[in-house]
């Protein structure tokens, strides 16, 4: 059975919601390579103290090690929120050919940044609502 | 005693032939904060299949480490080549002040890429010659 975007990306938003549990900006991702879950991260910036440990990279370093290979050309990534342009290079460097969005980041998203987006294929707004509520709701509960 | 960019690119080229060393694009990097290296990286790519095994990621990771601290404001990069998009991402994520480069890589480097390079410091050229040297007979060698 094919298994929906809205099935993956439920998947990632499990992972942002680890991460929000965890006090962590609340993104997640998973890496999807024939119908099946090879690579799954969150964020974990604050608790390693390490501005690389976004939840693309580990997600992305995950599935290098499940399928022995620096290369994820047929797999797609699910991500809540868009990537910043450091994960934006790294899903590049890893040659994934789909990323798939949750919600957009206008500031620190990397299509504000970025001025030649490689062939990959974008697909946004995937449970957007979902990753735009968990956003909100951590960033509110920091200003309170 | 005050170190000079020279002393620092050394040690970034000593980390560029580790990596030849171990049969790897030969790349380095170190991060200096208070004329202090606190942070070393040579790419790792091939010997853990990994994507985001830069240079510069391993030594932003281990500067982050060693201060404790996602954020690196006041610290230099030295690296042999022109980062790309990731680990100029990731330059940008943690902070860093100033990037000091030996020689440019206009295909994959992120100037090529990024079309708003945020407010940090670029210096190149910093014993270029070392840095293409050991890339060039890196590459000759593969193709023979």
């Amino acid at each position: 059975m094919e298994l929906t975007p809205d099935f993956f990306m439920k998947q990632a938003l499990k992972q942002a919601e680890l991460a929000f549990s965890e006090d962590e900006v609340p993104i997640g991702a998973v890496i999807v390579a024939n119908n099946q879950i090879i690579g799954r991260g969150h964020n974990q910036v604050e608790k390693l103290n390490d501005p690389t440990a976004h939840a693309e990279m580990i997600a992305i370093t995950a599935a290098s090690s499940f399928l022995n290979s620096k290369y994820l050309n047929e797999c797609s990534i699910y991500v809540t929120v868009e990537p910043c342009v450091m994960c934006y290079g790294a899903i590049k460097n890893a040659r994934i050919k789909h990323i798939v969005l949750g919600c957009l980041e206008p500031k620190h998203g990397f299509t504000n940044f970025v001025s030649k987006p490689s062939s990959l294929e974008l697909t946004s707004g995937v449970l957007e609502e979902e990753s735009v509520r968990l956003m909100r709701s951590f960033f509110s509960s920091k200003r309170e």
